[in-house]
C-alpha cells in the first residue's frame, strides 16, 4: 500500500501555519490516515483534532520512536519551520547520535539542510513523500485560476523573471521576485513573500519606484533541483493582500510546484483585488 | 589635454546627495577646472559654491549647450539620480529629438539605461570619464581599510557572496547582499543598501535570523559588465551605521570600483563600530 492511497498511513510533521491541517484534513477525506507530529512552539494547536504528539525540533529520536510504534512508513513534512539554529534544537539522544549530520546540514541555504533532513528519515528506512501527494487541490493549477487572463505582454517579463529565479537557485535562494519591464524591483531572501511585497508598496509610497500601478508581477518558484517533497514554496490570502497593497498588476506561480492554501478562495479573492492568478510552466523546469 | 590633468576642464553632471560636490572639490584640488550641472530637485544646492548651472533631467538640450558653450569636451556622471519615470522628465527640444533613443533606454534595468545616457554624450562628440579619474581618493582601496583584519574563515563566503552577485548580473541588478555561512539573507533590488540593512536588523529583532551576531556580512560590488563611468555603487556613513545595527560582523567592498565618501573617516567609523572594511579583488572580475 502506498500514499494517497485508501488506508495507507502517513506521519505529517507539522510546522507552522494552517497548511498542515488543510493538508491532514484532504488527506483524510481521502481514507489516508494521518498522524501528526506538531513541533512544539510552532504547529497550530489544531494539530490536536488529530491523532498527534507534540515534539521540540531536537527530539529526533522521540521522533522515530512515535511513527515506528504505529507501524508507520511514509512521511510527509509540511509547514514553515523558520531556520532553527542549533541552540534552540534541545536535541535529545536520538539527535544527539545524529549529531555530525545535522551539525552538517546547519550549514548552507534552506535547501540544503531539508535535504539533510529527509536523508536523516531515509536512513531510518522511513520513505518522505510530498505534499501534493497527500492534497493534490493544494498546489498551483496550470493556467488561469481565475477570470482575469495573464497578459501577453507580460511574457517576457515572466521568462527573464523565472531565469533570475533559476540563476539564484544555485545560491539556494530566490524563492520570489517582483519585476516590471525587466527591472527587478525586489528579490526575496530571508524575509519572506509577504515582508518583500510590504517593501514594493514601500517604495512606491516613497516614490522610489514610480511606475504606474496597477504594474509589477510577483512570481513564485521553487528552487532549481529542489526537493519538492519539503518545503514548497507557498501563497495564501495574505499574499494576495499583500500583492494588491503593493499595486502589482497579478501573480504568476509554477504550475504543480507552489502550495496554494485553499486554492479556489485564494484565486477569488485576487479576482476582486484585480490580480491575475496564473500556473506557468516552462521547459526545463517542470 | 586629458582628464586628470592640471588645467583640464571638466562637466560633472551632479545627482544626489554629496559625491558631486566632494569629487568637485577632489577634482578642483588636483587642479581641474570644474563646471557642475546641478539637476534640479535632486543635487545638493552646495553645488552652488562651484561654477554651475541648474537643469532639469529632461533638459538635454541646454545641457549639451551650456557644455559646449564653455569649449569642454570630457563629462562626468556623479551622484544617484534615481530612475526617472518618462512623465518626470520634462523633456526640452533637445530631448525630444533624441526621443526614440530615451524610450528605449528607460526600458530595462538601471544599468542598461545608463549605458544610453552615456551613448547620448558620446553622440554630441563628449567623452565620459568616470569619478575614480577625477577623485581616486574616493574608490575602495584594495585590502584592509582599517585596523580590523578581514577573517580568513570568511573568505568562503565573500567568494560564494560575490558569485551571487555576479550571477544577478545578468539580470541587471544585484549591487548588495548579506550572508552568513553560504545563507543569503538579503538581497538588495530597488531599495538600496541601507533599507536592505534595516531589514536584516528588523529580521533578527523579530528572531527571523538568529544567527548570533556579530554575523553576517555585507559585500558590495558592481554589477559585472557595468560600465564604470557611470553610477559605481557607493557606500558611506550610513552604510556603516546600518550595518553595524544590523549586527553584521564587516564589509567587504570590490577594491577600485565602488565608491566611498570620505575613505578614512568611514573606515575609521567602521573600526570603532568593530567592523572590518575590506576592499577585495577577484579574478576575471577587476
Amino acid at each position: 500500500m502506498s500514499a494517497g492511497e485508501r488506508g495507507s498511513k502517513v506521519a505529517l510533521i507539522c510546522g507552522g501555519g494552517r497548511f498542515p491541517l488543510v493538508a491532514a484534513e484532504a488527506a483524510r477525506r481521502r481514507g489516508i490516515e494521518v498522524f501528526l507530529l506538531g513541533l512544539k512552539g510552532i504547529a497550530d494547536p489544531g494539530a490536536e483534532s488529530f491523532p498527534h504528539v507534540w515534539l521540540g525540533v531536537g527530539q529526533l529520536g522521540a521522533a522515530f520512536r512515535e511513527i515506528e510504534a504505529r507501524g508507520i512508513k511514509e512521511v510527509c513534512f509540511i509547514g514553515g519551520l523558520g531556520r532553527p539554529e542549533f541552540a534552540d534544537l534541545r536535541p535529545d539522544w536520538g539527535a544527539i547520535k545524529r549529531l555530525p549530520d545535522i551539525l552538517r546540514l546547519l550549514r548552507g541555504g534552506d535547501d540544503h539542510a531539508l535535504k539533510g533532513v529527509i536523508r536523516l528519515f531515509e536512513g531510518e528506512g522511513l520513505r518522505v513523500i510530498g505534499v501534493e501527494t497527500l492534497a493534490p487541490e493544494l498546489v498551483a493549477a496550470p493556467g488561469a485560476m481565475n477570470r482575469i487572463a495573464f497578459p501577453k505582454d507580460l511574457e517576457d517579463d515572466l521568462a527573464f523573471g523565472h531565469d533570475c529565479l533559476t540563476a539564484l537557485s544555485a545560491f539556494d535562494c530566490g524563492q520570489g521576485l517582483v519585476l516590471s519591464n525587466r527591472r527587478i524591483v525586489a528579490l526575496e531572501a530571508a524575509e519572506g513573500t509577504d515582508a518583500m511585497l510590504l517593501r514594493v508598496a514601500d517604495l512606491r509610497e516613497k516614490g522610489r519606484w514610480r511606475a504606474k500601478p496597477p504594474s509589477g508581477l510577483l512570481i513564485k518558484a521553487p528552487k532549481k533541483g529542489q526537493d519538492l517533497r519539503v518545503d514548497l514554496p507557498a501563497i495564501g490570502p495574505e499574499t494576495v493582500a499583500s500583492a494588491a497593497r503593493a499595486g502589482l498588476v497579478g501573480i504568476a506561480v509554477e504550475a504543480g510546484r507552489v502550495l496554494i492554501l485553499d486554492r479556489e478562495a485564494v484565486a477569488l479573492q485576487a479576482e476582486k483585488a484585480g490580480l491575475f492568478l496564473y500556473g506557468f510552466s516552462r521547459g526545463g523546469t517542470a
